[in-house]
């Protein structure tokens, strides 16, 4: 039984950390919204004030929160996990953030005698709550071995890609792979409704062949439903393609369909669809949000 | 025993028209250049020296040729195909074309008491090769039956989607489809490498996931072994492309993503790589067209 911390219980890190519950560790959570913690506690969690309280607590302190501004308030902030008496602890953040501040919570937790990795993953609130998740870890590789177990709780591909800031690097090359899905689905459904086909017919033909990717599979039939239920929200996605491009021009290379989806993503934010599911893109073609007859 | 006729007899168009000649057909061949029907005669085929012979010789005539253009001159050309006695007998066009210009062939065919169907293929000189390629097909359905036992010998996945134009409206959604899939890994790769990332553990961990495309999964080892041998040639791509984007002119509707990638491989064949393969798109990021130390 090991103390495990966990800051930020939305939806994926109230399932990840349900997982490591259940599978017997003694668990400190924090919300900002504390009623997100409630169901944890009422299963066994203890409930921590503050990020410090919750590493004060806690062995391996692991992190989900929305923004890279929340990431660097829960660690850097007055009441943030760095704060507590931490020689000996590791931190792992699983929020999809920036690979510089990746980098910056790794070194200031070795200043102090502890350990980071960055850890984001993908796979979306199904993965979390089947425990499928894929783990894109970033760090040294002593400190992934320590946190393996616990990874294997809650994931099911999990590697260590690198040095601290290899895992935020290597979920922002996926998000770069998925935007260019999501383009690519939307234009291909908008070409083929205006030219009257028969969808189904399509998506049979297209989805065996080259044009074939995850998201035409599990997105194309749920925009047929017309259901913009997130999996995996607008706004989150314009958050990473966002941190991707600015990672690219600080690499001082161009991303140009990327930035295009970026483009076509932040529309879809201005008309108001921040909080549908990325499928949702295809409703910049539409009116009223609805599929033409 | 049926008189078939195929006109267009390059690397795909060939693979085919020896299915169909092993299968047991009596065989009429053309080809503008006409070494290229060599291997055919020397199996049994028999040369004719215009469409317009081919098309008197045989019950159903195929062809598979190069450019819309080129299919307009071999249909409606001085001893183009439509110029012969054709009452009773069926065209098929497998060339990846305009659907404009299949309507107009079936509706000139239909005047002369003839039938015709477009149906473009997916799937690659391999898919040719080894008889398994997606055939989306455009007419009408007792011509489509009269014509399905032909195509299951060249093809796998058949499918009519629709009248006159259909097949080659499928084509083009299959062509938008894959656009995105090549500008998205070329992206990813280009943004892992520039990250330090080790490309292998980026391919597998993106692999099972939400960016998994088909073109990842074929082309990303092949850019890996800097193998741009063309499966599908960049100079072919921007035809598709090409008319793909008219298409949605014409239609009134906008694909963004679908441009910019039509724009990156315009550049590219400017770079001189048309006769490359379309996973050469990477090059645009590389120097020498040489994968970054």
């Amino acid at each position: 039984m090991t103390k495990i911390g966990f800051i930020g219980t939305g939806v994926m890190g109230a399932a990840i950390a349900g997982h490591l519950l259940t599978a017997g560790n003694e668990l400190y959570v924090y919300n900002r919204t504390k009623s997100k913690t409630d169901e944890l506690v009422a299963n066994g969690a203890i409930y921590c004030n503050t990020p410090k309280d919750v590493a004060e607590q806690s062995e391996i302190i692991f992190s989900m929160v929305g923004y890279p501004k929340d990431v660097h308030e829960i660690y850097f902030g007055e009441n943030g996990a760095l704060k507590a008496e931490v020689s000996g602890k590791i931190f792992v953040d699983m929020t999809t953030s920036e690979p510089a501040l990746a980098v910056e919570i790794y070194e200031a937790a070795k200043k102090l005698g502890a350990e980071s990795l960055d850890a984001p993953v993908s796979g979306g609130d199904i993965g979390a709550k089947n425990a499928t998740l894929t783990v894109m870890v970033g760090g040294d590789e002593a400190t992934y071995n320590q946190v393996l177990p616990y990874f294997e709780i809650a994931g099911k591909t999990i590697m260590l890609q690198g040095g601290a800031g290899a895992g935020q690097h290597t979920k922002m090359a996926n998000q770069i792979g998925i935007a260019g899905t999501m383009t690519a689905m939307s234009e291909l459904m908008v070409y083929a409704d205006k030219a009257g086909l028969d969808m189904d017919k399509v998506l049979t033909t297209l989805g065996g062949g080259g044009a074939s990717t995850w998201s035409l599979s599990n997105y194309a039939p749920r925009i047929l439903q017309e259901d913009f239920t997130p999996g995996f929200f607008v706004k989150h996605f314009i958050k990473d393609l966002g941190i991707a491009l600015a990672e690219a021009e600080k690499m001082g290379i161009e991303l140009p369909a990327t930035a295009e989806a970026k483009r076509l993503y932040d529309k879809l934010a201005d008309k108001g669809f921040e909080n549908d599911g990325t499928q949702a893109l295809i409703k910049l073609w539409w009116k009223d949000g609805k599929r033409p007859e």
